[in-house]
């Protein structure tokens, strides 16, 4: 299978597309090297007749740390420096996780933002990873003005379910490509892989945060991020509360940036998760107070706890929010 | 000698054997490595007649903080990833040694565990690494049900003195290999590459303990650990004394676990090394009150200060003991 | 131009001369790799004929993080780990910058120390970096007894403006090789990769002033350093200021070394920055109150705020000076 889904060479070197596909060539590689270490990632290539490569990242597999880097890398199309650090949480030893990228609006946004609903039948999963650039639907992309011609797409889905056919040939129509052409790596949030791909997005989710407020965001010039390892819940419903806690409580970004001081002084108290009306309280509980509807919750909640700006253009520093143990706590099951 | 010492390409590949032998493949391509990095690695191959490979690690060379990364690495059989990183001891900048293993009891019990007394003559020696797994010769490895066959073995020595041909032989004949594929890798707990090696073993502490207590140690399916590198003392005594300190009341780690919240609830307090009688004194003092008898002091000593539990199975978290700074300050001089 | 700069293989194989190239020749390969990667660095080789290769690391181009560690390695000579580290400055979030090293009187002294004050026609620059080496026409040369016969050299110059093929000459001259076969790399401190160099400077400045002082830093073994990477300034002058307070307010380092305890215990209380009568406010303020000049200012005071001596020889640990919270958050305008 690993030979099947190999990159034509030609197809990278040549780059005389419009639209060159330098995100999903990227993970590209990244796949390969995962389908090269299925089995000490402890993660599956799950025959799917017709489809490039489906790997089972945690659905019916266990995964392993390991795993969990490789899909946070691919998911930020190799864009990102990914690493297990210790730290604390409220005193307690707690493995963190840091993100480092200079490609924070690419990394980030146009790759590893989760924002492609996929559903097909009973399948649903969470959409990210630089498939998306090659569908080019979201606003996000028209806004940013940047679509891929892919010849290959990459995607991540946080799922409990495997994709079949059906997803997959979905996604090659999106993406214009062929079914063989598609690789998918998937994985519930409960999972060790689908718990630490969603820690991984502390930086994600202060550039969506910041693109929702009208800042541009390719004055982002490069960020580093660090948030706790959420305890891998037992169900998703759980799951997706504590790794947004990692995330909203628990998540510090520093972004270097190229602005204007005022502009930094005016968006910033908006950016940390503080600054929601929904702040406070776990997660799950916020969920479960909107009827488990995402749309609901106020959306200037996803954000980290706590982002500093360090301004390249005047050299001042602002720093917005705060680390919130106690909901930490709460949540972690401290 | 490296050439002399490589590992035949087909053993490794065929896997035909009822035993295979993976740990100790595993660590030859990184003891080819470290050969190939004597120099850089401050450290030297020992000529002995008849050996595979004798390499010195602290008994009369330097070594260094790139030679302790290695000999850790090569003890846990290539199945963990070894850091160094800031932290702090008491207030004091103090660098930490972090361990991550998707693989804990293998890398730890298989392997790292320095459950092998070599004694030959004058020659004593504290045997760990994936020589232990084709030996099988201790408790543990009918326990876990493995052994290797293998055609080359490595091990490491915790020892102040070179192995000679002796020891070699020894280790050959219980190995059941030729001596000429034996490698050994030796060094005093007082050189800089030896205190770290046992600093690694934050996990392998936590492993140990619970196998003991009756836990079976293949729930646990990822760890993270960390403890401060104590500092290397002037002679052996000192220095077991300070590497156990670093452990039993620096030691931090987080596992991963597929087990039964109650089986957690009633094992964990007895996890962490203030659960024993003998805590609250620097290891050295411990030590000389038994009488400088390892088996006179309460085996449940020897686990890490602090312990959490994630446990996959119900998203509960446990968390048992704390770092004990003061013990800490006495020990490291500080 | 890679091509042109390569080394000739037969240079570094040969090792026949008198004073061999070690520093400059690894030196080589990396910024080889840096050339390979100028893209993802965000970095630039600058067109200047008759030079080897000029890379423009933040004069004119916007850099990274990732150029900033390419840059602090090359500096070293590639005998450094350098690696960027969650932290904090007075209670908020602040990625480190963190440095170990096996050979520091090697990385730091022989190479990394900015030793060479490179002025011709309007160009200034601090120049450091194996080139140093070739000229070793610094008293330090003499004094640890150490120059290298170079085919081809590498220097790193902390500027605000590009050196010309005037520079490349001076240089060229002074290490005795052709103006093709210098290879430079530049960066002012108010870049990303600028600034991230001198924090990377954790471990050299107490080398340095060890020194200083009269210890003789061959006794240190090895050595461990971490730093806040301050915030990158609006001008030279500002970036110089918070360069130094990252390594005088915020620098911790610990020195493994082979020394009497002693000596470490009357020479260590003049070690950290708090030594000097100078320590205390901003480096922006000390300099400015010296009249802009260097030569002014107490030797004395350029020093990490706190070091750690493990004496290999007696087990012994001495600890001098901590972290001053207050002088950075001033500095960093937090």
């Amino acid at each position: 299978m690993s030979e099947d889904f190999e990159l034509p060479e030609d197809d990278f070197e040549e780059g005389a597309e419009e639209n060159p596909s330098l995100l999903n060539d990227a993970a590209f590689s990244l796949v390969n090297q995962a389908l090269a270490a299925v089995d000490e990632l402890r993660v599956e290539a799950v025959d799917v007749q017709g489809a490039g490569c489906i790997l089972d990242f945690g659905v019916e597999t266990t995964g392993s740390l390991a795993a969990g880097l490789a899909l946070a890398e691919i998911c930020m199309a190799g864009l990102g420096e990914i690493q297990i650090s210790n730290g604390e949480v409220a005193g307690c030893t707690w493995p963190h996780l840091n993100v480092s990228t200079d490609n924070p609006t690419e990394a980030c946004l146009l790759s590893q933002y989760a924002g492609w609903k996929v559903n097909v039948g009973k399948f649903f999963g969470m959409g990210s990873g630089p498939m998306r650039a090659a569908y080019a639907d979201e606003a996000i992309f028209s806004q940013l003005d940047y679509r891929e011609d892919a010849t290959a797409v990459i995607g991540v889905l946080e799922t409990g379910r495997l994709p079949d056919l059906k997803v997959v040939k979905l996604i090659a129509e999106k993406c214009k490509v062929e079914p063989e052409r598609v690789a998918l790596l998937a994985a519930p949030t409960s999972s060790i892989a689908g718990n630490m791909q969603v820690v991984a997005r502390s930086v994600e989710t202060a550039l969506h945060k910041l693109h929702e407020l009208g800042f541009d965001t390719t004055q982002v010039v490069s960020a580093f991020g660090t948030a706790p390892i959420s305890p891998v819940a037992a169900d998703d419903l759980a799951a997706i509360g504590r790794t947004n806690d990692a995330i909203l409580y628990g998540g510090r970004v520093t972004l270097w940036v190229e602005a204007e001081d005022e502009e930094l002084r005016m968006i910033g108290p908006n950016v940390p998760s503080s600054s929601s009306s929904a702040y406070g309280k776990p997660f799950v509980d916020i969920f479960k107070e909107s009827g488990h509807d995402f749309y609901k919750i106020d959306p200037l909640l996803f954000s980290p706890a706590e982002i500093v700006f360090h301004n390249l253009e005047t050299g001042s520093v602002f720093r917005f929010g705060e680390v919130n143990s106690e909901v930490l706590k709460r949540s972690f099951g401290l």
